[in-house]
């Protein structure tokens, strides 16, 4: 559907079909209110694409920052050049869009904007719009993607474009067609009743994760007090022994599978407990509290957080027969002689086997939201918070791993042969080239700013 | 679309796009045939989602589990407040709705019934339908998620609902309206023939799977047997020694291998033998027989359940320095002095390795089917059984690992410190507690009936 | 929608919602040009799926490839029977359509076409042929698929056939009908413009891990070398210790970590860069540098294989006190006597069980490319280089390590219990059958030819 035959259709929408196919060369032209960091980005894109783009905007001059070869206009002007109009502007300043109510009329407003925090305003954004230009046809789109990213070429979560409009499937119907053409998935989410719910989405942070996770923090952390007290300090008070290195693979060893039983417990619970109350209440159908209908929801992941956990208990488990200590344990018991147990080496061996254990389960993490099922159900503030930011963490502690295992040799001249340092040496390169410019950098910008 | 057009439609379909934006606020009418579980369900999720809804019933009376707000009516009443009636009857009682072929004249009848039975009736139930009221446009649809789950909000199986219609995208389009704003994703399977398909669909169980896992279960079956001759017999006959505690972990790490093996080099040979049948017939367009074609469409599954197999495997192998048989023979073996062996610590080592690595392998099974690409493409039949059955059983492995892990300990008072026992014991609480609850239920269960 | 409305709907295309549902049950035909492997089998298909089927062939004569029940015409003849004619041939021979103008005018041209190599041709084989036949609709689809795995029913890979066509959606709408009736799922790019893009689907290989699979290959065999001098040689050099064994499990530990390390830290060393470039230049709107962009782009499939690299390092580091050589360290450690370290066994328990882990590690690829959402998003080369190159490289792995862990038992007779041969032994039955018969086949291959 060519945007241009938007206009004819709107005398003549029965022969619909017929129109389209007049002129698929000539190009289409996007409107887009607003030249900030998203209108710029999109209008970039959309040129790449092979759209005719114009920019509406207060100050109809050109900057530097405008991507070359799309005018800028005044708002009127335009939104004639256009049956689309992108509005790329904070619902703040929606209001001057009320005098444009006669150039609007008829036409498609897109709504992408963004709200700062959840359910920020009583009506959503789009709907908001929509009363404001009553003539024109609302639609919900583009919130969900980072429009930058798009521009950039480097978009890894979601492809999804949620929208919705108001019941005007030809309108929608256009605006996915933009979509398509721009390499993303659009995803109609049914009438302009779910724009709120679109609004909000980009703004979660896995809102489903939090209750099972934070239970299993708490677990953990309490355990973890719990075994401090009878493994470690009571050793030392009671047997005057230091095992103090036993909170890094011990301990945790300890805490994981009672915290992986606890919660799958707990999944399965809840039905438990509900199949009594509707015993209890003779019927199937009322509604269980609000708690138990919570907790039934949160069943897949406190699950999963608890497959989690049972992960890292195997990965603890098998990693016993490397420690030093049960190592040094297992012969001393053999030939019953007193072999002197070296305490910090027993910290060393499990430190870094622990800091790899959990570097390798991050990167699991890592992997697994890489699937496109899974990246494909996240957003992408989630899905930034997962690659960067414990893509990130995972990368300190591989780093940390290999110094671990490098340990004291990294300076003792025996371990080079030939003036050749052992391989592990060599995995750090990169990666200290990259703290060195991050280090760098933060000099830098601590000096200019 | 707002539902309440299409009767204006009827007359005047040429210009369909501009009547759909009249009323958007105006709640469509959904009508339902049958107050039985399903419908009730049903018409209660609509209600949530901004349906106004009406039951058409036999009896017009509102009983107490009808959902508040929603209208019951006799079936011709019910029928003329809405063009799409969604027909929640088992196909016997169909015979009545012949008799409302006027009323329903140019309506959308949405058949959701299902069979007991795959191919219970020569023709589909949708088809069925048809036949009796031919002036109603027929779509398939809503039989392939659980109501109940959805209303209850538990909805963790697929979402996607089947359609098929007759060939009537209007109508075909207005179900999927609904479908989407329920939150389910509408997946178009064609024309009214496929509805056979679509209602034999959710009485599946894993087809394709059953012919690898019946061959892998047999042949573990015969390796049991094998090697309990070869390795434990044997042994007792001719050398009096007891290893009975082999069936735990020794014998499983033979059986594994050979199984993964065996289904491994299964999942190519076909491919072989269809090669050599096509240069014997001189053609590769010829049909093969039948039991080479069945052979080569369960290849995916025969490879996934050797990939199992393997991990199994794995598993077992990387466990090996951890069992109590290995040390005391590694032990033995190096100092060389008689050091009694205590058959009854083996069998325990053993036992709570082999329970751990088992439950640990379906709770790896759990996590797989939660990723949503896989859930998405099994039935909630197969979901519940996989999520349900499957993950109690992950339970009760577990639980008994951590059991056989603490052993006598248990009760042993030296393993108390500062009155505080062990961390395991901890995690014991919950599941207790759920077993507690089911014995309890159970009591009163057997009490009450 | 019946393809035998459409002509109808020519003349008359305002109430095409009514036309469609007159005769569901009449079977639509479709006409397919050339006679070629593809259009047989997709022919065969067609008929099996319900269509009246004819050929259009230079040859009017029934060949006994020609599937029964399909008719075979001339090409003016054959494109009169049906408004949907699959265009079956190669582009080179694509000239003569121009001649059917007349005939085809107003029908939906379906270009199957795919190419020899990446980019061959200036315009896509697509947007060639609405050049040569002006009157008709073209639809680009069903190039993605491989119509011989669909027609013998061994589809694994891929089922989304990709569309795109000149605008014309009523076109478009009629080609994903028939692809949803062959049980195959529709995926609409767009225009006719993308129909290039399309046509080189099918002939890329993996183009996003290219680079770094290269980086990471070439990374191993850096290291092996540096390696195998610092460990190996030195050692046999100035020691005159012969421990060569290390490079089959020793080495890679030392490789995989190193490599991994590397790789994660390239994932993240060009955000660090390219916020270095937007600091520098003052703008985060400027383009990156090519090499830049290309790199942030790859930074998913870097990340990716640093993870393999990364769970190959666990599966060395788990096993290694299952090693020979790692037993024969600690115990003649421990007991401090000179016991003779055979040389040929700690490389024979080195060599199966580095066997075993590669083998395992293709496996769990395998099962991760069985995945829906991944085998969704992979073409078929790709699909079939996977599951077939690496499936059978996974079975002869999996073999090694079997016959590497029977090693010289095999024929000692010490190891027959009541002339029952040790379990593994029954593992590699049929994966000797299976080479025996691919060895037979390539025997009487080259006799025959």
């Amino acid at each position: 559907m060519t945007l241009t035959d938007s206009s004819k259709m709107e005398k003549n929408s029965s022969n619909m079909i017929h129109l389209t196919a007049d002129s698929p060369s000539k190009p289409e032209t996007v409107c887009i209110f607003g030249t900030g960091d998203f209108g710029r980005s999109l209008g970039q894109k959309m040129l790449q694409c092979g759209y005719s783009t114009v920019f509406g905007s207060r100050k109809s001059q050109t900057s530097s920052l405008i991507p070359k070869g799309i005018e800028v206009l005044s708002h009127a002007e335009a939104a004639k050049k256009s049956n689309i109009i992108i509005v790329a502007i904070q619902r703040e300043h929606y209001n001057f869009l009320s005098e444009l109510t006669e150039v609007l009329h008829g036409k498609v407003l897109v709504d992408v904007s963004n709200n700062l925090k959840i359910n920020q305003y009583p009506e959503s954004n789009a709907e908001y719009l929509a009363q404001l230009v009553p003539g024109a046809k609302v639609v919900k789109a583009f919130n969900t993607v980072s429009a930058w990213a798009l521009q950039s070429g480097t978009l890894d979560a979601s492809r999804q474009v949620k929208l919705s409009n108001m019941n005007d499937s030809k309108a929608k119907e256009m605006v996915m067609g933009i979509v398509r053409t721009l390499g993303l998935t659009p995803l109609d989410q049914g009438s302009l009743l779910a724009a709120k719910e679109i609004e909000n989405y980009p703004l979660q942070l896995f809102p489903m994760w939090k209750f099972p996770i934070y239970l299993s923090l708490g677990l953990s952390a309490f355990l973890f007090f719990y075994c401090l007290i009878r493994e470690v300090i009571y050793n030392y008070v009671y047997e005057n022994k230091n095992v103090s290195f036993f909170i890094v693979i011990s301990i945790p060893n300890r805490i994981c599978p009672v915290v992986a039983l606890i919660l799958l417990a707990l999944v399965y619970l809840p039905g438990v407990i509900a199949a009594i109350i509707q015993l209890h209440r003779g019927t199937k159908y009322s509604r269980f509290p609000d708690w138990l209908d919570k907790w039934m929801l949160c069943r897949k992941q406190l699950g999963l957080v608890a497959l989690a956990y049972a992960f890292l208990h195997v990965l603890y488990t098998l990693v016993i027969p490397i420690r030093y200590y049960v190592r040094w344990k297992l012969n001393s018991y053999v030939i019953s002689q007193v072999d002197q147990f070296i305490h910090s080496t027993g910290w060393h061996s499990d430190s870094y086997l622990a800091l790899g254990i959990l570097g390798f389960f991050l990167f699991i993490l890592l992997g697994i939201t890489s699937l496109p099922s899974v990246s494909n159900n996240v957003n992408w503030r989630e899905f930034r918070f997962v690659q960067s930011k414990l893509g990130y963490l995972t990368l300190i502690l591989c780093t940390a791993h290999t110094l671990g295992y490098g340990g004291k040799r990294f300076l003792s001249p025996s371990s080079y042969r030939w003036y050749l340092p052992e391989a592990y040496v060599l995995s750090l390169i990169v990666p200290c080239i990259k703290y060195q410019i991050l280090h760098l950098c933060r000099g830098l910008y601590s000096i200019t700013s």
